[in-house]
């Protein structure tokens, strides 16, 4: 089979790789119908974060059941899966709890932007649709795996309540699917940090009520001329700079809540600042597994449609485009089709 | 009128001060009925936070009402009385939302060692007792104003919840109180982390279950013994410093809460450790206004008895005896009578 691999900064190149094979009874193989590049995926690309020797790259991932191990009961052959970037055994106590991306048998998935793909913990991290949906769906379906379970946590982890307002800061994919969770939980005010055009208006049209082009404390202040001189009660952290950290705490209300999904690179906290705040921070890889099939469900029946954010949609064999369109900014998004 | 006024580290002095005025038509002035010394005045005393020109000290209070401003129409003179230590006026946005003690005129109490005290925003800050209650219930009352609604605060701020496990860092009087909440709150399981023999008494005579005597990282290993190895639902961070805010931080189950209320001293928070931790976390001076009614009326009923942290009881003018029995952990709690 093929597959995307990182060289080194800027240098993703498509390979032939060996196939992938069942290890574990745990185990599924899928053949992946659509994958995609990652925000996140960008930080090694750029140089950000180590690479260490070539590795394949990608962990979302919309596929059909090629072969299943000997304890994988929920899935049979043929069915069409998503799954989350984190795979859980759904069963162990942090699962239990609802932590499904801190299950204490996770794996980061990692081999994605391939033809075939090996998933451990198959049983608790695969959800099959019902039926075989149409390729209308497909693109909705692969942000589920990821970037709209993503956004969906981080308005969780906001506390976004009917009627409340939310910031959503970062108008990268994952910022824009927080858009759509913040209205979809019912937020009556979401405005977007956005200085992007393409991107204010894909936030709008999922919901996005104004839009604040300033950043740093200049975006602050127009936040706060936005909620009572107080801020918002809800705030969702979609970057993971220090930068977008603070403008984020900085943007909620005394008491008010911060979701934080964008991995924080170099990024401190000062206690004693958060303390004086009130405001209730809580982030992390998202649980993605614990919303799969309400997310499944809102997207089959129509009613949201996080794929729109896939700009660009390649042959999976120019990939290292993906990237590259990425990187320089001219799509949010790229799906890649096998 | 007399007080207590600190000159430098360990030199506390009982003096005679100006009586208070009415300054605004929203003030009132208190005669006191009890005060007390605070664990956090102890920073000061103890030299860890810069002291300047000599000033009073003391934010906890009970008293009776001697003289209301013009604007002050929810007390009046005669009524016995508790407040916070943060003055609120109970109207503006962040009151309205919940959090009095970040009231956009907030004031931190801070004469209330003292015959005689001035409260600001009297209207929104005292709540006073139907009846005149026996004296039996005045350390409870006092108890009320801060340190248990602290307590309060922390436990909801780490979001116990019926059937589930706590613990508590810190064996001060508002880690005391903390338990006290905890079970109130619903906990099953309370750790109370306390090598104090009297502390570990009082902290079981409170409602914990189980006492952990190991610090730091042996702590946390006990902790996760008691957990099913994964650590505990709510965690409240009773302290303030770096060693017991991470000990907080490590002991809480994935996805599970940390309220601390220990005003942090050089405290940072790495983001992406607690991102990967999937640990809420909130804190702040308590809102202690919100709970008044609530606690008052714990306190009058007899269901709980927060007055027990006091266990030592002075005169007013014997205040420099209470501050260094609490710095040499001769008492836990300093209870002044004027």
């Amino acid at each position: 089979m093929r597959g995307a691999v990182i060289h080194a900064p800027g240098d993703v190149r498509f390979e032939t790789l060996d196939d992938p094979k069942i290890l574990q009874p745990t185990d599924a193989i899928i053949r992946t119908v659509v994958t995609c590049v990652c925000g996140s995926d960008l930080w090694p690309y750029r140089g950000l974060e180590p690479i260490g020797d070539p590795h394949p790259m990608g962990h979302e991932y919309v596929g059909v059941v090629e072969e299943a191990g000997d304890e994988v009961t929920s899935v049979r052959p043929g069915q069409l899966v998503v799954g989350s970037f984190a795979t859980s055994d759904n069963t162990c106590a942090n699962c239990r709890n609802g932590w499904q991306s801190n299950c204490l048998h996770r794996e980061f998935m990692s081999t994605c932007q391939a033809d075939l793909v090996r998933i451990p913990n198959a049983e608790g991290t695969l959800v099959a649709t019902e039926e075989t949906p149409g390729d209308e769906f497909l693109p909705g379906l692969l942000a589920v795996s990821d970037v709209m379970g993503t956004g969906w946590y981080a308005a969780l982890a906001a506390e976004v309540r009917p009627g409340s307002t939310a910031v959503v800061v970062g108008d990268g994919a994952v910022g824009l699917c927080g858009v759509i969770a913040a209205k979809e939980q019912g937020a009556e005010r979401i405005i977007a940090m956005s200085r992007h055009e393409p991107r204010q208006k894909l936030a709008l049209e999922f919901g996005a009520t104004d839009i604040v082009t300033e950043r740093g404390e200049e975006g602050v202040a127009r936040i706060k001329d936005l909620t009572e001189g107080i801020g918002a009660d809800s705030v969702l952290e979609c970057v993971g700079t220090a930068e977008s950290m603070r403008q984020a705490l900085h943007s909620a209300r005394p008491g008010g809540n911060v979701g934080f999904v964008g991995v924080p690179h170099d990024v401190t906290i000062d206690a004693q600042e958060l303390f004086f705040s009130h405001v209730g921070l809580r982030g992390g890889p998202a649980p993605v597994r614990r919303y799969l099939p309400e997310l499944i469900d809102l997207v089959l029946t129509g009613r949201i449609d996080p794929g729109k954010v896939f700009d660009l949609t390649l042959p999976l064999d120019q990939v290292a485009e993906g990237y590259q369109a990425m990187d320089e900014r001219r799509a949010i998004k790229t799906l890649l089709k096998p």
